[in-house]
């Protein structure tokens, strides 16, 4: 096997020459002043040892990342429960889509189109009032990540909070047919603020490690959720971690992963690795160009895909 | 790890004494006669050792398991050019949808729907006679299964072909569009008999062996495809094998496989195994209700999720 | 010709003793109180007579009707401007939907369903402040019908303010893409408002003159809008001023006309009369069920429908 | 008011003077060859007087406008039992669109829609040969026209079935909901035939006269079907007669109309006249460019709009 070290050196190089870079999102406005031609890669192996590149050490805004975070969380409130309000089925359809939501009374299709984020964090909120559980997933990040200046930048989620009408049209909906139960602007404010959370490659890699290890952090002992959870999410996150790209990612990459419209993708090899990579410039279907096309790199090189060595 | 042949051996008296069986397909009326009683599973290691229970030496249709078969034939005919013809998104659909196809100008969403299938067939028949694609099909089977007698029901393909008008519908649809070439009535006729192979279970899972083992079956040394091809099949085999429950498998299973309305499931598990299950009723995805559960459980007591041990 | 007066009194009698009412609508809270027994019927002839029956003196919340009355007064305001913000077919889809305005990037298909009238409100609205437009309205209300005591009912308004959350969905989805530009909250408010008038079947009638007489009041000698204006407006009735069911209002009743979810329906025989109905029970469309059997009666008794004597 | 003759002039002269003629229909071969200089107009007052411009006496083929009279023929044969196999209702959609086929179980939305006029079709098939109903339509454009020369252009309809395989994939998907009962093949080869009927304008205007006189051809004193029956056939055209450019139409012409794509548009100004335009290009909702300009200032001159005088 070749040496993981030289591998993400090299990827980093690679990347931080390329010309092509996807289009930064401009529908959030605070996004669209960062630098396109940043790229960060952090890996993690079983042993916890890091290997990192590029601007690996700069923070970025997770956006969608969350979801991963706030699905795990939620089902450790609720449990199988959640999967009456979401689904967990990809959905054929752009990340911001209504049009199933019409079809499918109000339960969006799975927990990472930005419907279904919005009605788990509904669940997370149930009970509490915003800040509570805006605190409790930000302490769920840092305890992950094992990191407390892990924070929330205002500037952003107050940007798509002035901006963000499609998802208050999505929100409106799903509370129309009672899958939003909670008052709808407080739902978004938690929803808005958990995107807005800024973490750094190794920082997000740190993070996402339970996923990569049958739901234990190896380093610190920490069982965060069972193997079997473990497998279910990185289940979701394979088959609809990219939203309409999620197809793509699964042939090209082959490792469990989602995305964030800020450019970063968390990928999971399960039981050798968990990955971060960030690079701002977007794909068609909202994914990060750069991100995907490392990661391609990085599994042929390491064979590590999930469909075989 | 437990015992294979002990495992397989539970795992199929357990499924015969299920009551909860799901509905034989009726839509083909042919197949509407099968017993729902029936249950077989083969499991083939990667020494070529077979485990098997039930009915694992009864014929059944494949159908579309066929799908798995033919992408892999078109991809040796004319390589990435056929993703022009059809894509390898998840479709959001069930697997006879034909609104998907409205909206994006007649190329299917991916290889498994049948619409997708179709569109395959059509690359396969190009050029040829279809007495000849079908005989190419039919040698690739029995050239992957090392066993020269499977062969075709014709019963089915005549059953099939006699009701199979939503089938027609799609493919005079692509046809209006340009994405099927050859007369609608040839490329139907191979596709329908295709589907109508019949295989038991032992030699469905020596039949897939390829794609658990990098491309090359390690018994016969016979190399099928590349090792990257193997798991960009099985990368689209996990998005998109279940039609409309897909998500649902590979949460659940956590297994690349492709499910056929005979009943039957071909899944993949990456250095391992292929395996094989067959029992007649479905659920309401349109995929082997038990088939599904007990794949389920072996995947559990062998740790052969690949999202994790 | 048969006499007005007496058929207007037999229908009025008939229509009190049927027992299929229709359901009261109770998406609205304060509507669903209604007593289902009340049935109104004015029409107001090219002379200016009045023949009645029934409630026809009862207070009702016109709802949806008033979207006749924001076409015609936006209409005057940015003329055929106005066709860029909404269009004018019938949509094909129910009253609330929000397919369609993905499909076609945030513009309503016409005016008369929710989005398109959410559209209409926002061009009143702009430059002004809501109370400034809804008192525009009101007293544009007030003018044609003739009558200074007409007024809004503000626990409807609050209700549905309360409960609105497809309409508001609807706002900021259409805000998103631009063709909302007031903030929603403001211009939801003004909506909310306008559709919570309460007027009697006689008011509505007198209001609803100048469709049925080239845009102009007979008796008052008023020039509403051109006559040109007049037929567009009774066009746009026609065809989409039932929702879903618009083609079974123009195949039965024969007539331009638009429903209201408070059971009201007001109808333009042009040339000859104005016709305002009530009776509060819903059919699955969403429109009155006897208003619409009452009209069909009176546009057979009278030979009033535009499709031949 | 205006002199008819004069009208008829002016309109026919202006037209003939027009560059702007949209675009000639090219998804069948055969029509593709029309000249798009061409424009006809024939106008058939109450008293059979014929005022007549341009090309008037040319024959054109009638394409979808043969659907007024099938359905006009087919509830003759089972009265209000067809609309269990179709609605009435405008469909939102493009004439060929099979996506709300799929949403409502294979039932077409109106009879002037393709997939209903095939539904129609086969209605009037059942029980028969193919060209023994074929001839029962012929015979009965002929008694309507009373003209024994109209005839089929079997170029046309040969050319059609060649390239219709979007009206195939339509027919078999209706047959797969049971909505189609006789062989597609059988419904389609009479439903490709009596579109390629081939007809002047003057014949097509005698034709329609039933229309526009309460069911009766008031030269002939035939009576063809009842006034009730009469006004609802001329409330589907207004509704539905123009496809996705329906609403356009009676905003901007104000009659009960229906389109082919082969240029013609018949058109009903109820107790006044039979009117029958032709110029083949085509506007992007597939209706005539110019057939619909003239018949615009035909109504605003004359003041034959149904909506006012």
């Amino acid at each position: 096997m070749p040496d993981l070290d030289s591998v993400v050196r090299e990827i980093s190089e690679e990347m931080a020459a390329r010309a092509d870079r996807g289009a930064v999102a401009d529908y959030i406005p605070e996004l669209a002043h960062v630098d396109p031609g940043r790229f960060g890669l952090a890996v993690i192996d079983a042993d916890g040892r890091l290997s990192a590149g590029g601007d690996s050490e700069t923070l970025f805004s997770i956006q969608s990342i969350s979801k991963v975070f706030t699905l795990t969380l939620a089902l450790g409130m609720v449990g199988d429960r959640l999967w009456k309000r979401v689904g967990r089925e990809p959905s054929g359809n752009p990340f911001n889509s209504i049009v199933q939501l019409e079809r499918e009374r109000g339960v969006p299709r799975n927990p990472f189109i930005n419907a279904g984020a919005i009605a788990v964090t509904d669940v997370i909120l149930s009970g509490h009032e915003p800040r509570e559980a805006l605190g409790e997933i930000l302490r769920f990040m840092q305890f992950l990540a094992q990191d407390q200046t892990i924070t929330i930048d205002a500037t952003v989620a107050a940007s798509e909070k002035r901006t963000g009408f499609r998802n208050t049209a999505l929100a409106n909906y799903m509370r129309s047919f009672g899958v939003i139960e909670n008052p709808v602007d407080y739902t978004l404010g938690v929803y808005f603020h958990h995107c807005a959370i800024a973490m750094t490659c190794r920082q997000l890699a740190a993070a996402g490690r339970f996923l990569a290890h049958n739901g234990r952090n190896p380093s610190t002992g920490h069982s965060v959720v069972s193997p079997e959870r473990a497998r279910r999410i990185n289940a979701i996150m394979l088959t609809c971690g990219h939203y309409d790209g999620s197809g793509e990612f699964a042939y090209r990459v082959g490792l469990p992963g989602k995305s964030g419209v800020g450019g970063g993708i968390l990928a999971v090899a399960p039981g050798r690795a968990s990955i971060a990579v960030w690079s701002p410039g977007l794909d068609e279907a909202g994914n990060s160009h750069l991100g995907r096309i490392a990661l391609e790199r990085l599994t042929q090189r390491m064979g590590w895909s999930v469909f075989g060595a």
